[in-house]
C-alpha cells in the first residue's frame, strides 16, 4: 500500500463532493449532505482499498460494494465515474427519466448489485454476497456503507447476527456516523463507543476511526482486512455536509439540495480551494484471483417424477424432494432457510448438499436479503419459511422485484388448511403481496407431480418466483409426462354442458373436485380448472373455460379475497366480459380441524356446490 | 416478599407443566416442551412478581404480561387457569374450534393483549404496553416472556433499542434461554454471557439467572425492579422439556405433543413427584395504584375544515394538520414516527403534543409493534411514515388484524407521483397488504377536506384504518359542509349520458377530471368517481353508476394492479355483472417527473382518454 498518496486521495474525495453537490443541484433535489459525510470514505474504499476492474463492474471477482444508505446515490456515480467507467458529465443526467442514475441506485446500472434506498437492506444483500464469494472460492471481499440512522432497523442487526455465525471475515462494514437523522440527531448521536459496542456484542470486530482522515480510515481497512474468522466493521466519525462550512453538522440540510446558481456555485467554489493536486492519481488493483465459474445446468437430464397416482404427499414435503432433485443437476442453487427446515422440508437439500444450505435461523428479512446478494452474484437462492413469516421480509420482496433479482422464495403452511396452530401460522395474504411485485411468478401446485415439475420451472425461469405449499397430504394427481409450463393450467374435469367454471388451486382443487362428484349426482357438470400459475395466469384457458360454462365463473382459494386468485381470474377474464365469483377467507380464521376450517369458513365441496346451485337460480 | 413460599411455586410451576402436557397430548399438537422450560419462570412471575386482579385482566392498572414466544401458549393458559380466571378443565379444550384457547394466543381471550405466534412482535407491543403506562401515570409494569431463538428476530433489536432510548424502566423482559431452536440448537445455546453483552449493549440491564431456579428468578426480578432508567432483562438458563428426563434438552422434541395414552400418563405421573405440596399458595398482589382513566372525546366539537376551493394542499400536509386537530379534541391520540416526521408532517402533531408523540427512529416494526401495545391499553395510535415502508412492518400489520386492534397508519408518498426520488420510496402495493386485512378501512383521499374529514372518521372507527396520503399539492375540491363517512363515494362529475365511469382516488381523481374536461369538448360524458374509501368501498354508488353508464367502468390508480382500486371495484361490481377495466402501475419504475411518470406509466387524463374512446368502439 506504500504506492497510495493520502493527499491524491483527498483530492478524490472533494471531487466526489463537488460531483455529489453539483448533480443533485442540477436535479433540483436529492441528498447532497449525506454525500459529503461519506465522500472521505468513499475515496479511501473504491480507490485504494477495493480490488476490481472499474471498466467490468461484473466482474465476478471484483470486490462488491453495497451502497446501504441508498440516498447517497450520487456519490456512488461520482465514484463510479472518478473511477472512468462512464464520463463525469452524465453525472448531471441524475434522477432525469432518460437517465439510469436514478434517484437512489437500482441495478439498471451494471455496478449495483441490488436496489437500495430501504434502509437496512443493503448490509442483508451483502451478507448474501460474502456467502457467494466462499461458494465459488473467489477472493473477493464485499464492502457496505451504512448511514448511522439505518442502525434502527432490525435487519441490520440480523445481518449483524447472522454474518458473525457463518464467520464471514470477508464482509466488511463501514458506518458513516454522521449523527443526524432525516427529521432530528440520531439518539446515539457521535457516541462511537456504545455503537462500536453492539457491533463487537453481535460477533463483530468493531474498530473506531475518523471518517474524515483518509490515513485512518485506510489503516482501519487495514486491520479489517487482517481479521480472520469475524466481519469487521469501520465505525466512522463523520459530519453531514462535511467540506460546507455553512452546512457541516447542522439538521435542516437532510435530503436538501444547494439551489443551483448562486448557492450551489459558492457551494463548490468552497469546495474546491480544498484540491491541493498534489500526489499521483491512484492506480485501481485488479481483483486478487478468481474463484470457480458457474456452470449453466441440463434440466432434461432430470428424471420424470416417480410419484403414483392417488399417494397421499403435501405439497411441501414434495417440494423438499423436488428442491434436492434441482440441487443435482444445478450447482448454482443454494437453499435458505429460517430455523423451519423440518417443517418445510428443506432438510432435504441439506442434507445432501449442507455446503450450499445456509441457517439464517428466525430472520426472514436477512435471509431474503442475503439470497439477493446471493443471486446478484449468480447463485440461484431458494429461500424458505412458512408462508406466513415472508411477510416479515415483505419489504425485501419488494425491493428485490424492484432489482428484477433472480431469487426464488418458497413459503409453506399456506392458510386455514393448517388447521389447529390458529391465525398466526396461517398464510392468508402471500398470493397478494407477491402478486404485486411486477413480473413475481406466483406458482401454486395442488400436488407432488406438478410440485416437483413446478420446482424445476421456478429454477430456470429468469427473474423472482414464488412457490406457495400446502401442509396437507393431497393426491397425486398427476402422470409423470405432465407438464407444467409457467403461465399455463390445468383443466381438470369439462364436458360440453358445463353449467359453470370452478377455478381452484393448491388444496382447493381437491375441493372442486368433490364438488364436481357430488354436482354430477345431481345432474349438474361443472368445469375444474387447477390454476397452478396464479401468476402469470392462464388467461386463454381461463377465457374459453368461461365462455364453455356460459360465463359463470367461481374461484376457490385458501387465501383472503383481496389480491389473490380470485383478482387475478377477474382480471383476466374482464376483457370477455365475464365476472367472478369469489370463495375465499373474508373474516380473522382460528384454530381447528382444517377440514372443518375449510367448510366454515367459506372454501369447501360444499360451499362450492352451493355457489353453483345459486347461480343457476339467477 | 417475605411471605412468597418457594416450594409452594415449585408446585405452581409443576401443575403448569402438567397441565401443558396434558393440554397438549389431549390436543394432539402443540408446543409442550417450550412452555416445560418456561415453567418455573411463569410461576415466579405471574405468581409472585406481577402485580395484578386475576378476576379481571382487563383492570387499567394491572401489571401485563405479554407472550412473545406465543407458542408456549399451553403454559400461559394453564397460568390463568391457576390464577382462577376459569377451571382447570378447560385447559383440555385447547385448539377446539368452539374454545377461545387456540393454538397461540389472540385477543379472543380477555389476558392476552396482543396476538402472538410470530416471533419478535410481543417484545415490540410490550414496549407500546410500558409506553402506555407513562401516558396514563399508571404504575404497572410490562413483562414480556422471549424465546432464544426468537432474538434472531430484528425486531427483538428494534424493541431493545426502543425501549432503552425510551429509558421504558417499567418494562421487563425475560429470555428462556433453552438453547434449541424448532429445527437445531440456536446458535449461540446456553452462552448467556454473550446474550446479556448484547442485551447492555443495547441499553438495558441484563440480569443472568438460573430460569428453574425459583429463588434466582425473585432475586433477578427484585433486582429488576429496583433498576431506574432503562428496561430490564433476566436471561435465564433453562432447559427445554425441563421435568421429563427422557426429553429434556433434546433436539427432537420442538412443536411435538406427548402420544395420549402412555406416554402422556408416564409423562404427568413423572412431573407429580415433584410436587411437594408444602407451603402457603401464593397469593396473588393486587395493582400498586392507579393511572388517569381515558375519557371519551366530543368530536362533534370540532370546527369544520377550513380550506378554500382550490387551494393546493398536499394531502399529506392536510393530513399533519388533522392530526394535530383530533389531537387536540382526544386526548387518546397518540402519534409514532420513524424519523420522517418533517415529510409525514407528524411533526405537525408532534409541536402540540410533544409528550404524546413518540419518535421510534428508522425501526418500523417496533413503531407498528408499540402502537399494538398502545392501543391494546387503550389509546389511539397514528403510526406513520412513507406508505412503501410500512411494508416493513407488513407481519405485524398481519398480526394487528388478527388481534382486531384499534390502531391507525398512514403512509404517505404513495405511488409513482413522488417523482424524482425512484422506485424504492413509491409505495404500490399498500392498498393490496392493508386490503387483506379483513375488516381494515382503507382511505385514500384526494384533497385536504376530505383529508380532515377522514382523519377524523379514522380516530373514531374502531378497528384498524390506513390513510394513504400523497406527495404532490393537489387542489381543494370539496367544500367545509361535505362529508366523508367510512365506505363512502364521491360522485364528481355525472349527467344522464355518461358513456363510462372512471373511479379514481388520490391523485388520479384530478387524471380523471382533466380527462372529462378533455371528453367534454369533444362531446363524450363520463361520470367521474372519487372513490376516497377504498375498502370497504361503496358498492352501491359504484353499482347504480356503472348501470347509468352502460357498464363501461374504467378504474385508475397509483399503484400496482393486484390487490388495489381495481380488485375493490371489480369485486364490488362482479354481482351486477359488471367488469372493470383497470389503469393501473404494470412496470417497475423509474426516476422522472411526477407528471412524466403519470404519463409514461399509463394512470394520466390522456391514457384515460383512450381508454374512454376504445371502450366505445366495442
Amino acid at each position: 500500500m506504500a504506492s497510495i498518496s493520502v493527499p491524491a486521495l483527498r483530492d478524490v474525495a472533494t471531487r466526489l463532493r463537488i460531483d455529489s453537490v453539483a448533480s443533485t443541484s442540477k436535479a433540483g433535489s436529492g441528498h447532497p449532505t449525506t454525500c459529503l459525510s461519506a465522500a472521505d470514505i468513499m475515496a479511501a474504499v473504491f480507490f485504494a482499498e477495493m480490488r476490481y476492474d472499474p471498466k467490468n463492474p461484473q466482474n465476478p471477482d471484483n470486490d462488491r460494494f453495497v451502497l446501504s444508505k441508498g440516498h447517497a446515490a450520487p456519490i456512488l456515480y461520482a465514484a463510479w465515474a472518478e473511477a472512468g467507467l462512464f464520463p463525469r458529465e452524465e453525472l448531471l443526467n441524475l434522477r432525469l427519466f432518460e437517465s439510469d442514475l436514478e434517484g437512489h441506485p437500482t441495478p439498471r446500472l451494471p455496478f449495483v448489485d441490488v436496489a437500495t434506498g430501504s434502509l437496512g437492506q443493503g448490509i442483508c444483500a451483502a451478507v448474501g454476497s460474502a456467502l457467494n464469494a466462499r461458494r465459488t472460492g473467489s477472493p473477493y471481499r464485499t464492502y457496505a456503507l451504512l448511514g448511522d440512522g439505518e442502525m434502527a432497523e432490525g435487519s441490520v442487526w440480523e445481518a449483524a447476527d447472522s454474518a458473525s455465525y457463518h464467520k464471514l471475515d470477508n464482509l466488511c462494514a463501514i458506518v458513516d456516523v454522521n449523527a443526524l437523522g432525516q427529521s432530528q440527531p440520531t439518539h446515539l448521536g457521535h457516541d462511537l463507543d456504545r455503537i462500536a459496542a453492539r457491533w463487537n456484542a453481535f460477533g463483530w470486530k468493531a474498530i473506531v476511526v475518523d471518517g474524515h482522515d483518509i490515513s485512518d480510515l485506510l489503516e482501519g481497512f487495514d486491520m479489517a482486512r487482517a481479521t480472520s474468522g469475524r466481519p469487521t466493521v469501520l465505525v466512522a466519525k463523520t459530519l453531514k455536509g462535511k467540506g460546507l462550512a455553512a452546512i457541516e453538522g447542522k439538521q435542516a440540510w437532510h435530503g436538501k439540495a444547494l439551489k443551483a446558481g448562486d448557492e450551489a456555485d459558492e457551494g463548490i467554489a468552497e469546495l474546491e480551494t480544498a484540491l491541493s493536486n498534489k500526489g499521483n492519481a491512484p492506480a485501481i488493483q485488479g481483483p486478487r484471483g478468481t474463484g470457480r465459474v458457474d456452470r449453466a445446468a441440463d434440466y432434461n437430464s432430470m428424471p420424470a417424477p416417480a410419484y403414483k397416482l392417488g399417494d397421499l404427499v403435501a405439497t411441501r414435503e414434495a417440494w423438499g424432494t423436488a428442491l434436492a432433485n434441482v440441487g443435482r443437476v444445478d450447482s448454482r442453487i443454494v437453499g435458505l432457510d429460517a430455523d423451519v427446515k423440518n417443517s418445510t422440508f428443506s432438510d432435504r437439500f441439506q442434507k445432501e448438499f449442507p455446503e450450499r444450505f445456509y441457517q439464517m435461523f428466525i430472520a426472514e428479512q436477512v435471509m431474503v436479503g442475503a439470497a439477493m446478494g446471493l443471486a446478484a452474484r449468480g447463485a440461484i437462492p431458494f429461500a424458505s419459511t412458512f408462508a406466513c413469516f415472508l411477510s416479515r421480509a415483505a419489504d425485501f420482496i419488494r425491493m428485490a422485484g424492484i432489482s428484477t433479482l433472480n431469487i426464488k422464495l418458497t413459503g409453506s403452511h399456506a392458510g386455514v388448511s393448517i388447521g389447529e396452530d390458529g391465525p398466526s401460522q396461517m398464510a392468508l395474504e402471500d398470493l397478494a403481496l407477491l402478486r404485486t411485485v411486477p413480473n413475481a411468478v406466483v406458482l401454486y401446485p395442488c400436488d407432488a407431480v406438478s410440485t416437483e415439475r413446478l420446482v424445476a420451472e421456478m429454477a430456470q425461469h429468469q427473474g423472482m418466483a414464488y412457490m406457495r405449499t400446502s401442509r396437507p397430504k393431497t393426491p397425486v394427481t398427476y402422470g409423470p409426462l405432465d407438464r407444467f409450463p409457467i403461465g399455463g393450467s390445468k383443466v381438470l374435469r369439462e364436458s360440453d354442458k358445463d353449467e359453470a367454471m370452478v377455478v381452484g388451486a393448491g388444496v382447493t382443487v381437491f375441493e372442486a373436485l368433490k364438488a364436481y362428484e357430488q354436482l354430477k349426482g345431481e345432474g349438474i357438470a361443472i368445469r375444474v380448472v387447477d390454476a397452478y400459475s396464479v401468476q402469470p395466469i392462464d388467461t386463454v384457458t381461463l377465457t374459453t373455460g368461461a365462455e364453455a360454462a356460459k360465463g359463470v365463473v367461481i374461484t376457490v382459494e385458501d387465501h383472503y379475497s383481496a389480491g389473490g386468485l380470485g383478482d387475478a381470474v377477474s382480471e383476466a377474464l374482464a376483457p370477455a366480459g365475464v365476472t367472478v365469483q369469489r370463495l375465499a377467507i373474508r373474516r380473522i380464521p382460528r384454530s381447528g380441524e382444517p377440514d372443518e376450517l375449510i367448510e366454515k369458513f367459506g372454501i369447501s365441496a360444499r360451499n362450492i356446490v352451493d355457489a353453483v346451485k345459486k347461480s343457476r337460480q339467477r
